[in-house]
């Protein structure tokens, strides 16, 4: 057998729900790592970010991340990269996203900006 | 031993955290008991909601709600009055209930109204 890769699955923009999105950026660390995704066009892989987690933690923090159609991850050779859902999400519950990573303050040192 | 009417704990409007606002607000149900408070200025008891689950799971929902500073409850005789905080989560968080709700959509006839 050879490793697979999966084709992670993501809500359409039409599928995606308040109550999975607001779950999904319910957790200081979720909300950390999209603040750290906010306005960075190309994505980020899991492991650019400086979080207090483990990396299985953390694949399961963008797992959620996905599935409530915040994310869009893909795959770039063995990397998986994330990019912020910022046109969908805009579209669905407009102003929300901003509102939220407002609220949220200024992203402190803890996730590398690189 | 008497019955005994216990004061509910309510955090300050500084102790008022993002994560545990959006957590109470990711529910469907706690959501709709929301949207059932909002602009109402004197408060609705467990029991005016007309939601599909039990009491039991009414009376968590509400705790929820309070331990995250989303509602204020207070007991008049035999009720628990509930009121949204809307003025402190103006304050702490600007903007992010009404984007909320307006995200959530109009007010569904499952909820009553009185």
């Amino acid at each position: 057998m050879s490793l697979s890769v999966d084709t992670p699955l993501h809500p359409s923009r039409d599928e995606i729900e308040l109550a999975a999105v607001l779950h999904a950026l319910s957790d200081p660390v979720r909300l950390l790592m999209v603040r750290g995704l906010f306005e960075v066009a190309d994505g980020r892989s899991c492991g650019s970010f400086d979080v207090p987690v483990t990396k299985s933690t953390c694949t399961h923090h963008f797992k959620v991340l996905r599935e409530a159609g915040v994310i869009q991850q893909r795959q770039e050779g063995t990397r998986r990269v994330n990019t912020l859902r910022e046109e969908d999400l805009d579209a669905r519950f407009p102003g929300l996203l901003g509102t939220i990573l407002e609220a949220a303050g200024p992203l402190p040192q803890l996730t590398a900006r690189t």
